[in-house]
């Protein structure tokens, strides 16, 4: 078998953990697989860079960032080929310009456009193990991009769909796919499989397990994706197209405190101002979340919509600077906001779950503020100090309801 | 003008000391001219990385060493433009594969075979401040290589030439190329110019103000390079073609600690066996610098040669290994040494300076072990723990001397 596996920056974060990571690799080749192995940064450097730059710019270019950012990853799989060959086995690193992982041009964002698989390839017919940096590729001008926070599982499913591999493995600090984060709900269980939607909806709503691009390439070239702990030898989590378990209603909640709301008020009530507010913020790279607005009164209208933190400033910048042209009578914001979210494949054909998610709410006490919902997800603004309270009543709800309510 | 400069790691070793480089820069160019910047790795980081590496493997491969090593100078050329950014310049950061810094193959030790000037002048050409990665390259199979410690003075040098820029300005903590080291001999005093001869001299005999590459270079390409302080405006020591000062009998001491002694005892007095010593070494990349080979008695002879210190692990192996076919009765090593050398070119001229400096190491009670000449330089190995007063004896000599005994 060709076997992809990726370790987070904690299961590296200092030696003794590289060499626990460098004997798992080993005895994954010992029993027959060719492996490549994609690596984050070493535990907090990422974050340490960050502040460095911080120090010097805190505007800092994100063509910079990215070329300061990648510097981690290369650090990780250098450091992890020398454990390897310290243990007698034979590895080789590979940073993106290497393999030839070439992304778009955004910088902090980029997505992977293509993967050359011809280097990787002549590595293991070598009979080595592959170390890849994750994280980031190359664009058109030959300079380093990364893939945003969180894209080195990214950067694996998708070497795994380009080398065609049998099994991407996604190491991490937990033991797979929770119904909701084990460290704020503690009757949090653990699945045994998740569709690719179910995780992707759970992904892209604030799960930190999996990074929500890489459920997008796992589900679109149908990679075989398991999520397991590097710490233990329980078998995780699978995400694959159809689930043979019993469905349950709700097999997820989810909470993102990355969240800022912004508000542009008074906007005149004609064709194509939201248009405008959302073309403006596409320019800016900014992803907008929920959107709500508001009916019209007066000839003029509110447009709400979240976004996440990092690009509130950007964001707010750009829509004062075209206030006038967005005859916006005000720009107002709130950070103190957060999203909870419900994921289920069952949730779409019983009408009675957005009910019970806001009883829930209600009974604890938390006041929601704007509603966002899709075929399989449920989605809240809430009060960002009410996020724990919140998930532990969401979760309390549906456990009682997927017992009842199961269907089959 | 086209100006490349070349900052060491202790000028860019935290945000304060970056921010004061990258206003030298901007003033620079403020000037009128086109910079390109070449830095080393910020302070400390090159040893924090060796040390890392060491606590996994400490015999890790050449290859890995340097794909980790390289990071450190790619985070000062990110960090740099930040730094220029944030004062209101224009500055791009480009690592030795943006560059197109092609090197031979050989790991940790490379050398620069071709450098593509393209991007850079594209760069140029834009209004940017250029800031090229030090010390690293790319060989032919599209793997990281480094040029061996210090190299970002050749790589300055090597791109000076490639863009046949004007002048090289290579800045460091010193405030040009004194007589000897000043931290040891207190009435060093600054040189104003010096030969690229006797500069190569002094360089490869471990005064560590220059890598001895980059002069190599500089000449072979007839460079105009300047060695200045990164924290004063003084003119500092001008490298060139001929000197228009008066010529000193000797222009510099230089002390290398870094050394060890090995011997090859009881070889058979037949021919080719000195070659098959050195031949054995060039295969193992090891650089053999005083040879000293005694005359023979009973058929059998001893050579003697100094390495690098960090050459001594390997060489030893594959001495060992070889003996027998070396016909070696055994193999001494000695890591207690430490070379002294003398530079001038008036040297060759004046049969007296052999002398003079003999006499000063008897008058110090050092003794000699090892003693080596060329036209410009003669090297004495001595033992370790003199070093430092033998230079203050030699420096005192020829001060005096220096007086004397001028050439015109």
């Amino acid at each position: 078998m060709l076997i992809v596996q990726k370790y987070g920056g904690s299961s590296v974060a200092n030696a003794e953990r590289v060499f626990n990571v460098a004997k798992r690799i080993l005895a994954t080749q010992k029993e027959g697989n060719d492996v490549v192995v994609v690596l984050s940064a070493q535990g907090k450097t990422t974050d340490g860079l960050i502040a460095k730059a911080k120090e010097i710019n805190p505007k800092a270019s994100r063509r910079e960032m990215d070329m300061l950012l990648v510097t981690g990853e290369q650090q990780s799989v250098a450091l992890m080929a020398m454990a390897i060959n310290a243990l007698g086995g034979r590895a080789v690193s590979l940073n993106a310009v290497q393999v030839g992982i070439e992304t778009t041009n955004t910088y902090s964002n980029a997505r992977i456009r293509k993967i050359h698989s011809e280097r990787i390839e002549n590595e293991l017919e070598q009979g080595n193990i592959v170390l890849v940096t994750g994280f980031q590729g190359v664009n058109m001008l030959g300079d380093m991009t990364t893939l945003g926070r969180g894209g080195s599982d990214t950067s694996a499913v998708a070497l795994a769909a380009a080398l065609n591999a049998d099994l991407c493995e996604i190491y991490t600090d937990v033991e797979g796919v929770y119904t909701a984060d084990p460290r704020v709900v503690k009757d949090a269980r653990k699945l045994d499989e998740i569709s690719y939607d179910e995780m992707l909806e759970l992904a892209s709503l604030g799960a930190k397990v999996l990074h929500c691009r890489s459920v997008e390439v796992a589900k679109k070239y149908n990679v075989k994706l398991v999520v397991r702990s590097s710490m233990s030898d329980a078998p995780g989590t699978e995400v694959k197209e159809e689930c043979k378990m019993e469905r349950m209603l709700v097999s997820g909640v989810a909470a993102d405190k990355n969240v800022s709301r912004i508000s542009v008020l008074g906007v005149k009530d004609e064709p194509g101002k939201a248009f405008e507010i959302f073309d403006l913020m596409a320019r800016e790279k900014v992803s907008v979340d929920i959107i709500l607005q508001s009916n019209g009164h007066d000839g003029r209208q509110d447009i709400s919509f979240t976004i996440g933190q990092e690009d509130l400033d950007i964001a707010l910048k750009a829509l004062e600077e075209n206030k006038e042209r967005l005859t916006a009578q005000e720009i107002a914001h709130d950070e103190n906001v957060a999203k909870l979210s419900i994921v289920g494949a069952g949730m779409a054909t019983n009408p009675g779950v957005a009910a019970m998610f806001f009883e829930a709410m209600y009974d604890a006490g938390v006041n929601i503020e704007m509603i966002s919902t899709s075929e399989i997800k449920i989605t809240l603004l809430i009060p960002r100090k009410d996020i724990d309270e919140a998930m532990i009543a969401v979760h309390d709800k549906f456990k009682i309801a997927s017992v009842n309510m199961r269907k089959d």
